[in-house]
């Protein structure tokens, strides 16, 4: 087995370090030194249910980026100093037709999530990417552009790709009007990708606040929720919704903006919906969701973002200040993704 | 006024006969003899609540055909003995975007409905084809095509156009794999005209007793919604569901049919629909909702009807039997669609 450090929940007193067992390489898998690792909404509720759950050690985080330092010897497409990055699935059948459609993340036999999954072979957890190194299936690991900030990247993998899906499959593009619901990590990516799509787009924010960073994002336009006048006015204006917000909430007035046949799309919430039927009669429109992507979709978007210079806000703190990012992005207060450089935890290495 | 004899409601009694007075005609109304009209579980929602909060008559009954009698002096595209048909709507803006969009059924100003509706010049308010006679603004009027039986084809103005409209949206046609949950009015509709657009039409049913009907009708298989094995191989099977259950239920075992990027339509229920995100976001899958359409889709409806052949299955009564119709109606007793035949009322004209 390989050793790394990481930070590693046992139980509800947050994340500590402490030694963690990789697998050795098989004839398929790389070794990743993690560099960046983002830290998502479901770092937090896993880290939540877990210390309630379980006494087995966690190790969160599902969207990094590093550089490879070793291979296996069937590995075909990746070299040892590769810049690359991993998302929230490391693996998945392959064979089922979701795989088969390049939708690994809805995988029949379910994908084996990056962290607080179950590895399909030796059937042993998997653990995240608050480590400094993942050793991982080379058909789950993406090239990373050059061009792209390997810190600012790694949101890509998870709250990126999440955006992507929906704004892609809803095919957003040039004189698609697309409004974004929350400016939080989802959301400023979301923002950020329907305008380099071409669309125009709006935020929709519940305070005026983050009038400033929508339009320097590139939004045209912000509503504010809590101006009836203003949700008045916007009804019927929008092709399709972004619904980045991570509560239960109601959905009637974000319908009530879509023109015929528009779509709202839930993203980063998981949970029943509840819904009028009427409003989605009146004007033929349509509810939908998404979370994370395939790899086709993955690779896509990461060339994407290269071509047209889009990657995450973030802040980047040392990994020492993991606990204080988690707080910090339980309250909200963060803008727009925090991303932990992982090069500290070098120094508590065996 | 004009005087026409038509079935009432003034309590909870029932409907009786009582002479009604329809408006004189304006320059660009007809007057409707109707021959023809429809039984649908609107009449009985209506009926129910009329029962309960008002005094005042109700006239049920939209979808009837019959023929033009007499002709207001700026009509243009009518004249007397056409054969003609109305649906639930007998007038709206014709300026909002809705309007210009061909969307009349969902005008901003909302359109005036058959019965139970008040109209846009008097204020009096709208009553409907359950009478001898009709009097309406010929852009709401629609020429029956002379193959198509009119008794038979009555219900195609508000069932037949419901299921229409999201076939319609949904691009069925070739190729297109479809289910219809729910052989009923709305259902059997869905299915000859799915099977029509030539899609590979499959009968979602909780009991294999209309097996047979569904093979007439032309869809190539039934799926038993209480078989756990048969639900469970469909998973993944379908494009398009149309729902059709007129009451709430779970949408889950629906959705989980679903294909990558499918769709369910509820058609015919009213009220709030709770579905778990997890149900939409596993495969992409949408959910929206219909009901009516607007002018252009129910002329386009009539013509498809008439090439290929298509008309309800119905229990043709004569119109005394109303009662009668909307009781069996209420327990599911009807194969598929009552329709009255109004030329009874004759005989009690003043």
């Amino acid at each position: 087995m390989r050793r790394t450090p990481a930070w590693t929940a046992t139980g509800s007193a947050g994340l500590r370090t402490a030694p963690l067992e990789r697998r050795d390489l098989r004839p398929d898998d790389v070794a990743v030194r993690v560099d960046y690792c983002g830290v998502c909404h479901t770092d937090l509720h896993a880290l939540r249910s877990h210390a309630s759950d379980s006494a087995d050690p966690l190790v969160p985080g599902h969207e990094f980026t590093g550089v490879i330092t070793d291979v296996g010897s069937a590995v075909r497409h990746f070299a040892v100093d590769d810049a690359v990055a991993v998302g929230n699935i490391v693996d998945a059948c392959l064979a089922c037709d979701m795989c088969e459609a390049g939708q690994e993340n809805f995988c029949r036999e379910f994908p084996t999530l990056t962290y607080g999954g179950t590895d399909r072979q030796d059937g042993r957890p998997t653990f995240g990417g608050f480590s400094r190194e993942y050793v991982v299936r080379e058909e789950f690991v993406y090239a990373l552009p050059d061009s792209l900030d390997p810190a600012a990247a790694a949101p890509l993998l998870c709250a990126g790709i999440t955006v992507w899906e929906p704004l892609r499959a809803l095919d957003v593009g040039h004189n698609t009007r697309v409004a974004v619901v929350g400016l939080g990590g989802l959301g400023h990516l979301a923002v950020k990708l329907a305008v380099a799509l071409g669309a125009e787009t709006t935020v929709i924010s519940r305070s005026p606040d983050k009038t400033d960073d929508a339009r320097r994002l590139g939004a045209r336009d912000v509503l504010v929720s809590t101006d009836a006048d203003a949700m008045s006015a916007g009804r019927g204006r929008f092709d399709v919704i972004i619904d980045t917000v991570a509560v239960a909430h109601d959905l009637g007035p974000y319908l009530a903006l879509l023109a015929l046949d528009g779509t709202l799309s839930q993203v980063g919430f998981l949970g029943p919906v509840s819904v009028d039927s009427l409003d989605l009669l009146i004007g033929r429109k349509k509810l939908t969701s998404a979370g994370s992507g395939g790899r086709a979709h993955t690779a896509e978007l990461l060339e994407f973002c290269a071509e047209h210079d889009v990657v995450a806000e973030i802040e980047l703190l040392p990994s020492a200040r993991v606990n204080e990012s988690l707080e910090r992005l339980a309250r909200g207060d963060v803008r727009y993704r925090f991303v932990l450089d992982m090069a500290d935890l070098d120094a508590l290495a065996d």
